[in-house]
């Protein structure tokens, strides 16, 4: 087999963690392969806090006799150097003796050199930039390079482009199987969903995860509510606020207030020239592990977003449907980008037919 | 082999005749299956004017030496019962004694009623209505139910649905496969591009038929132009004056006047409620064989042509990009359809990615 063969097989392993059971840390998954080319060991990084994938593949290999002196380890991600809430990865591998280590993908935390420590320790290196395994550690990379969350924008739309009429309906623009979709794959991977008071009052959806034949689960919520509008007694009965037992919901607001309504929170950000500080909400989301959040929101809200650049892939539902209505309401609400020069550019990611909707996936390049 | 796949075998036939030289008769193939199953003949229309499917691949089984009074035909459209440009196909039938004949779609012509002939004169008729047979006569039952051209409607649109800036920049939406697309499946199946003076004079566009190692070829054009724009002088330099032999400019106005220019022609219409009287279009339209028309234009003759139901097909090509100005031009300039139980709906037929662009194709329902 090949080093990427290898390779491959590790980043399998990896993808078997449960995303928001390992944040704030990325998917892992090694190997122990013999000079003859078996695999001794293998581990994937299951649960954050717990053992590293390189510690459970290395011990998995010492119980099958393995001698680590003539093996060469496989990994998906640059081995650790620091200790955070284990000890160095790297410090495991010299103690070994393991001779060849093989890299997936680097680590964009400034905190892990571990490829240099290992070559200082005399370890054969080489590294492979595999773009699945890069993509797998997407929101990580995110959350390491730009110090925020991963932000995914969904939206519905008809071929033309509209959220919903000009009155504000939408229902339904995409198909019951679409809208399944997007528990199942987009809000059950989702650290908490970004929405506004106004959406929240008008839909009064309830914004968990419910999966056929699956209990419903609870999700975070984001709210922009500058004014603190569901605070109001008025607003209780509103379906977010079923009763949460592992989720909160934030209230973004430019406001000192808080709240002792339960699991309920604010957050409390500067608004500049009307628009609340991006900056400081995504400091404040990273320092509660929130590190990928799904938009489901307006226009105004997908533009400001767009416009701070915090958004990093979109899911576009088609329907098929056209509303020929200038007023009607569009994916983006904003008056910024006038020029075709100046259009945002994408990168289509993947693209899949749900029945007669399309679901287009893209990339945002800033 | 089963009657469908007999069936599917004519079909294939039919299919390979040049839509340009079959109109504004359909697709049709035919085959003489002798009892054991053998295929002793087969033919498909080819030209307008000369022999129908089912007269060549008669002859064709009879220089094979077919026994006819034993054979099924299979045909992919009930067989013509009226003298057009060459006798009726039932009588040729009626006097070879063929006791079977298996059909895969009807002909909505009224005129024709073959199989009702056919089973008088004691000859056993089955009828299947094969999706993929009706599709491919898609443009002929239009132009016979309708009395009209089947018009398809190409759009690049951005993911957000605009076809250009607010100053009417579109270069370029979708990319240069896309674009070459157009020409190779659209504007070469097409017997004219309708557009209007407007954007005929801005874009400058050829709007001819240009395929890569190939002669570029003429495409009729039908140009909206009320005041008759394209007759002044200072617009005769615009590249649709290329040096026509087989097609033409029809100038659609309301006015009396005509022109003197080669190849040029107007055709006056009324206009009613300031828009042209489309029924008295499609009528001049058929008169000039004209039976399938590419709409390339704005957002304003997009809406009205669907807004008088004159759009069957829609070829979207969505570029990977968003241009977040709400003044930018809309596939769709209308105020017409305002609640979303009033939006018009489609029919996904199919999709592919070109590059980085999507092609979506959509069917309206109207």
């Amino acid at each position: 087999m090949s080093a990427s063969a290898y390779l491959h097989k590790a980043f399998l392993l990896a993808g078997k963690a449960d995303p928001k059971k390992i944040r704030p840390n990325p998917f892992v998954g090694a190997l122990v392969v013999s000079k003859e080319g078996q695999v001794l060991g293998e581990g994937y990084h299951e649960k954050a806090g717990e053992a590293h994938a390189e510690v459970i593949a290395i011990k998995n290999a010492i119980i099958h006799g393995a001698d680590l002196s003539t093996c060469t380890l496989y990994v998906t991600l640059e081995p650790c150097s620091h200790t955070g809430k284990t000890p160095p990865c790297t410090d495991l591998i010299i103690r070994h003796s393991i001779p060849k280590v093989i890299i997936g993908s680097l680590d964009p935390n400034p905190m892990v050199s571990g490829v240099e420590i290992l070559k200082k320790n005399g370890v054969a290196v080489e590294v492979f930039e595999m773009p699945d395994i890069v993509a797998l550690n997407d929101t990580f990379n995110i959350n390491q390079i730009l110090k925020r969350p991963k932000y995914i924008l969904k939206s519905a739309i008809t071929l033309n482009g509209k959220i919903a009429d000009r009155f504000g309906e939408s229902k339904w623009i995409s198909n019951e199987q679409s809208r399944a979709h997007v528990h199942e794959h987009l809000r059950a991977r989702a650290d908490a969903i970004l929405t506004t008071a106004k959406t929240v009052i008008r839909d009064n959806a309830t914004m968990n995860i419910r999966i056929k034949d699956q209990m419903e689960e609870e999700l975070n919520l984001i709210v922009f509510d500058k004014n603190l509008d569901l605070l109001k007694k008025e607003n209780h009965q509103l379906s977010i606020f079923y009763k949460r037992n592992s989720s909160k919901i934030y209230l973004v607001t430019d406001m000192a207030e808080t709240t002792t309504l339960p699991n309920v929170e604010t957050i409390s950000i500067p608004i500049n020239d009307g628009k609340f500080d991006l900056k400081m909400l995504h400091k404040e989301l990273i320092e509660r592990n929130i590190c990928q959040v799904l938009i489901e929101a307006g226009g105004s809200l997908n533009a400001s977003m767009m416009e701070a650049k915090a958004i990093d892939e979109i899911y576009t539902f088609v329907g098929p449907q056209i509303l020929m209505d200038n007023s009607a309401i569009n994916q983006f609400n904003s008056n910024q980008i006038q020029t075709m020069d100046k259009a945002v550019k994408l990168q289509l990611l993947d693209s899949m037919t749900i029945a007669e909707d399309i679901l287009l996936r893209h990339r945002v390049i800033h």
